[in-house]
């Protein structure tokens, strides 16, 4: 690699148009939605998901509670007009990393079917994909693995309105992909989306 | 290039460091915070910038009026409190385009050194380059300028709190560039930018 990477100073008025920017880097993006409930696996399915991509090559960014909540999206609470706005924050956020032709995954409960067809509206009004992956298993597993020790608290009313057990999960109608973590492994349910995204072409430019 | 891309399932627990996914990518991400009046030169600088990056296969993107404040930022007005949020989300924004080994060029006036200096803090606290471009020119040169017709519309009353006419615009003490677009060509001023991201080895992993 030489020590100046881009001395080539040519440029075109105005914006990048998708098509260039694909063939530029050699990838489209595409926003992955993973909804389900807490301890469906959707965290592990994305981690993994995200480190396969990037082992080939391909950019791709986890956007997670880690990194949302403490940061961007850290002036919102829990109540239903904040809730609404963290989805819809996310979303664009998404969408701004699909535009720039990196995959985004998403790892969060969303779970208002208005909310998520938002953000699935949002993407499509600007033909950027949109693909929603409905990380499922049944709530008796998920309460069982309680990773965080939240169904716990939630069943003793230490928490309020917690997904599954005092507030609804509203199950996507018709997702792009429906992966039961109950029955499918790790490996299988990243392998289930690197089918799709190959059989979209988003892992390439056209 | 092969029909299945992402094959190699691999991977291991936890997140990917960003050591790792420079490696990776092949480079690092980077927030290049353009700031200055209207007219100033931001949009038509990052425009170029963002091209010839993208040309060299460098992952970029800009943040700017078009895709934030109709998008992320549309449910903010123009109060001082809603100016500080807007460019506190778009400091967040950048932030995690810039983990995701994305440069990000944000071009928004954003006058005030506190709000700019807050997104420089938090890129600081991740580790992560902040790296602020005050593209100057005199006022007057703006205002002739003038490429939307606001100096126009601010000097006749018409739009109120303008920066540079009655509102202020707070220079940079300490900018990691400083370009005078009245005397720069945009050719001179994205060779300056890119000699510094070369400098810094943004455009490869280490």
């Amino acid at each position: 690699m030489t020590q100046q990477k881009a001395t080539n100073i040519t440029w075109h008025e105005g914006d990048v148009t998708q098509r260039e920017r694909q063939d530029l880097l050699g990838q489209k993006g595409a926003t992955l939605w993973m909804t389900g409930l807490s301890g469906s696996g959707k965290s592990t399915v994305a981690v993994a998901l995200e480190q396969v991509l990037l082992n080939q090559g391909i950019a791709a960014y986890r956007l997670d509670g880690d990194n949302i909540r403490h940061g961007l999206n850290k002036n919102l609470g829990f109540s239903a007009d904040d809730r609404a706005e963290n989805i819809r924050r996310i979303g664009e956020v998404a969408k701004l990393f699909t535009d720039a032709c990196v995959v985004a995954i998403t790892s969060f409960i969303s779970p208002y079917r208005a909310d998520r067809d938002n953000v699935r509206k949002l993407h499509e009004a600007a033909n950027l994909p949109f693909i929603e992956v409905f990380i499922d298993c049944p709530l008796a597993v998920a309460e069982q693995r309680d990773p965080k020790g939240l169904y716990k608290k939630a069943r003793a009313g230490q928490i309020k309105g917690f997904t599954g057990i005092d507030d609804p999960y509203e199950a996507p109608t018709n997702p792009e992909l429906h992966l039961d973590t109950s029955k499918l492994s790790v490996e299988e349910s990243v392998r289930k989306i690197l089918d799709l995204l190959n059989e979209r072409g988003i892992l390439q430019a056209d």
